[in-house]
């Protein structure tokens, strides 16, 4: 007999890697990148505030976390109105998906998304057993109403739609998902990622009823807040499903530092007003680089710009190769044909500086072939 | 239809917390604790090197974590001189514990523990449905040849071990570890949890073929390392185990701000050699304060002890009530006859002069009934 005794799932699943982070291709290439504008984190880090609290709080380290977050959960309760128990904080958006998933989700369910859409939450409906179901994007958008017919279709127990969307960077509007929850098929839950809301126009998050039970929406200081390596994000609910987080839950899983850099950057709105502002100069940037290029841009309310190379995947993945070597850190989507594109996180003014004259060198070697 | 569709699993389980964490306590009694000697945390903190690290790395926790934890895996492989594919690095050993019971345990698979050892580990097997078969204490140890004949009995698929102890601080000999790995019925995976193995004398940590599919040992830099609100641990395994981590792991899951404290702990061993003499130092205070209160302790090979009330546990339970009330922060076992004891972490010479004022205030108080 062998060792151990893996369920049948597990027997049954690849060892994999969501994303290969930046530092293996560091260690690949021998050299670290110039410029880090791969995985939309904020170049414009932290607010100052935030570090600073994080600072203060290494020396408390030897102390576990509050398992419950207090201090940053009511914090957050006040700031979205609503009660301390609509919402759980956890280790990230990751790490909250991989809870609501095992909640609802065991071997053959139904789980639908966007063909292309965050794999990570691809990654965890696998790896506990559910099906998967993709619609494909719609003009570079994710297609909420093709997600709600085939979630119907398929009687789906979780749908996740992300609004603003990665990899593409588009967004729907509050009516538009207002309208999706609407058409939600009975006894199905919709995930809606807010990741990247804070780079939205105003009026892009729809008010819902939080005592809506048929709506979990996932929230990040990975993003606009600079804080993606201390892993705090955070989900908003109805407070029987956000209960239901506590049978599950590492508990005592949170970073106590990460906690009160967190409650710090939560209070400093000047630093996010000031990031927005960083972004949307950064995004113009992008957009004239690749116009100078003759290529074009989708427009974008998040942190990066889906640069579109206007040919095939083949030849995306060459540029982005080129701008690979000459140490730009960038990712691609994944399926056709948005993998026409590739995606740039937004950066500094050295970062842009880069990016230009990386850009152009890039282009001519994807066209030599 | 209620909403959402839960797993039946889900739906059969309590909304729990292992442990109710001290600041919800202190929440509750309207003030802060004296001291902090129940969560076993290190109260002479990390390295300052460890600390000037995680300083150092608030700036840049815009950028997420190595999901490999590269520089660390690569320094703790050195120093186990183990391949670096012969370990992981995860969220806490509570994080790891999750994921190896999620990869060997589904409903109805018999897992083996002593009856009042770690409740985390417990909390994860019934979360993915297993069946936990308890053995009692032998002496207030754990019994391996309890939990071996037990395992043989039920057939199981996994059995937890912690040495040294918890919540007991007893432990065994390498020798008697390695008798009950060879003990080990076919089919069965040993969880051998060595969070509190830098306070053991040395030689308790068995010398045990890394090539061995039948053993996986949890590390962690909480105890010994003083960095329980950081989340790092580690497992350590056969190389095939270890590979199955990244069937399911949150890859990104890692607080950079934690890698590089870790490094910098692990490197700073005369930091832990004194935090190893002032945890002696500690207990043999603890020994003291008991035995001038008309009480025992138990011999520990961690950094707490089990002080014996000597009575039942509804009288050691009073004796708790009262330090509580004392804004000493301890705990107790769960489980009898270990329950005639409360569990006193160690602490500075200060928290051990509050602890002495406390202690035979607060025998009286028991006394009293």
């Amino acid at each position: 007999m062998s060792y151990p005794r893996y369920t049948k799932l597990i027997d049954s699943l690849p060892a994999t890697v969501p994303f290969v982070g930046p530092e293996a291709q560091e260690r690949e290439r021998g050299a670290v990148f110039l410029a880090r504008l791969g995985a939309n984190e904020s170049v414009f880090g932290p607010s100052p505030n935030a570090i600073q609290a994080m600072r203060d709080a290494a020396a408390e380290i030897w102390q576990y976390g509050d398992p419950t977050s207090h201090a940053l959960s009511t914090a957050l309760a006040a700031y979205h109105d609503i009660g301390v128990d609509n919402l759980v904080v956890g280790e990230g958006i990751d790490g909250l998906l991989s809870y609501i998933v095992r909640m609802l989700v065991g071997p053959g369910d139904a789980v639908v998304t966007s063909d292309g859409a965050y794999p990570t939450f691809n990654y965890h409906v696998l790896g506990f057993g559910g099906t998967l179901h993709k619609v494909p994007y719609r003009e570079d958008h994710e297609d909420p109403e093709a997600l709600m017919s085939k979630a119907a279709e398929v009687g789906a127990k979780l749908v996740y739609l992300a609004n603003p969307d990665n990899p593409m960077g588009t967004w729907h509007s509050a009516e538009t998902i207002t309208a999706a929850l609407e058409a939600l098929p009975e006894g199905c839950l919709l995930v809606l990622d807010e990741a990247y809301i804070e780079f939205a126009p105003d009026g892009v998050a729809p008010a819902i009823d939080i005592n809506d039970p048929r709506l979990i929406r996932m929230r990040t200081f990975s993003k606009g807040y600079g804080m993606a390596g201390a892993r705090v994000g955070y989900a908003i609910g109805q407070r029987d499903l956000i209960r239901s987080f506590d049978k599950i839950r590492n508990h005592f899983g949170m970073n106590r530092a990460a906690q009160a850099g967190a409650l710090a950057a939560l209070k400093d709105s000047d630093w996010l007003d000031s990031v927005r502002a960083q972004v949307a100069s950064s995004r113009t940037s992008i957009d004239d680089i690749a116009r100078k290029n003759g290529l074009s841009t989708l427009p974008s309310a998040t942190n990066f710009v889906a640069v579109d190379c206007q040919q095939d995947g083949a030849f995306a993945q060459r540029v982005l190769m080129a701008l690979l070597e000459q140490g730009l850190f960038v990712r691609m989507p994944f399926v056709a044909p948005q993998n026409r594109c590739i995606r740039i996180s937004t950066g500094t003014a050295e970062n842009m500086q880069l990016l230009a004259k990386a850009m152009s060198m890039a282009l001519q070697q994807a066209r030599r072939g």
